[in-house]
């Protein structure tokens, strides 16, 4: 039986302004610091440990990470970044507040964006300043291949493809991973390993900053997820994810 | 002409308590902390970037390192952690005091212990719990290779090694490469490559938390080095490094 971590990163400038983020690079609040700090010590207390770890090329996944590993000690183990395992990508909707967006659209059409599998957000402009083809972090992708907003199918995809590849191998060589990612991306890697339906999916809110335990068969198949710490504060956390994009 | 950075890292805890450190792990302090902080921003406005970064497997080159990133906003360039970029082993003398040591033996032995290019310090004991041969992160290594104290030579070798095979040929690749080190990987470094004479090696203290620039030639021969920042601060840095040691 192998075990993987995943962790969705702390609170971002943008959460607390309630704005759509995507491939925007905010920092972590004070209190996404601390949501990491708190995760690194509950894998620590908890016994974990881990040989490598993954992030985004995104700095609120990439600190978050270094919080965990400085907490458990582990700062030295190799660490991997990689663009697919950014935040889906939001397109035309990046930096625009969420409630606004809901007065503009309606919050049928906002949770449609945020919460289906298939409806892609406005794509960004071939000459909008947020269109990532300038952007030095993404010079190694092929132009035709950065995204302009993708759905969560297209966010699937490119995680799938990366967990194919890039983690699955290390987890048959029974090497422990982290993995420090996004809300989007996890809920993305989620469907790709479970293919949980639709509905389902629309409901699954991932907290900020708490550890999401994965057991697996030796197929690599998921047998079971849980997240750390106590149960009721998670599920708080979750609820304040829900709650985003109300007007 | 190719360029290449160095930096040791920011004041530890050891260094603000006169400690030898070697492979002991201490944290940065906050002083360290904002001489990290400070390069970063230095870095930044002296136009200078980076495609790939190295540390050393202890948190104070490491945190350094992620400090400068961060002030850089190149937190997601690729970063690797090597045991090879560890400070040099100071032996059974790791975590005593600098100046008791100074008493105990003579500041005439300590600076030989110190700034000698052959003296190896008193070697840790096998049963010594410093002795990092139950340490994980140096499970990759053969365990007669493991130092139990090293004289600079020594180090020099390791870090030679790794300047060859590892960085030499990304430098060759055009690829900007920052080093974030420790004061004796960094005179090991400048020994390898400057072959310079022991009088001269004895008297090279390096400043913490100052990026060192060195202009390399077509053969990655050094044509120049220098440091950043203001040079009656830095020379007032590289005083209090040379000040330690004393009774």
């Amino acid at each position: 039986m192998y075990e993987i971590v995943l962790i969705r990163h702390g609170e971002s400038q943008y959460n607390v302004q309630n704005l759509f983020t995507g491939w925007s690079d905010p920092d972590l609040t004070e209190k996404g610091i601390q949501e990491a700090k708190a995760a690194g010590k509950l894998l620590k207390d908890e016994g974990y440990t881990f040989d490598l770890a993954f992030a985004s090329v995104l700095k609120r996944s990439i600190k978050t990470l270094n919080y965990v590993l400085d907490e458990m000690d582990l700062l030295w183990i190799p660490v991997q970044k990689s663009w697919k395992l950014n935040e889906r990508h939001y397109g035309a909707l990046q930096g625009l507040s969420k409630s606004e967006t809901a007065i503009k659209y309606g919050e049928e059409q906002l949770h449609l964006w945020r919460r289906s599998l298939s409806v892609r957000p406005p794509l960004l402009e071939l000459n909008d300043p947020r269109y990532a083809r300038n952007d030095i972090r993404y010079s190694s992708i092929r132009p035709e291949d950065i995204p302009r907003g993708e759905s969560l199918e297209d966010t699937v995809h490119r995680v799938g493809d990366f967990w194919r590849n890039r983690i699955v191998p290390l987890v048959r060589k029974k090497e422990r991973v982290l993995i420090s990612a996004h809300g989007n991306t996890l809920r993305a890697l989620i469907k790709f390993m479970e293919d949980i339906d639709e509905a389902a999916l629309l409901e699954l809110n991932i907290p900020t900053g708490v550890p999401l335990v994965y057991k697996l068969d030796e197929d690599i198949n998921p047998i079971s997820r849980f997240y750390l710490g106590d149960p009721e504060q998670v599920a708080a956390k979750a609820r304040d994810v829900a709650k985003q994009g109300h007007v």
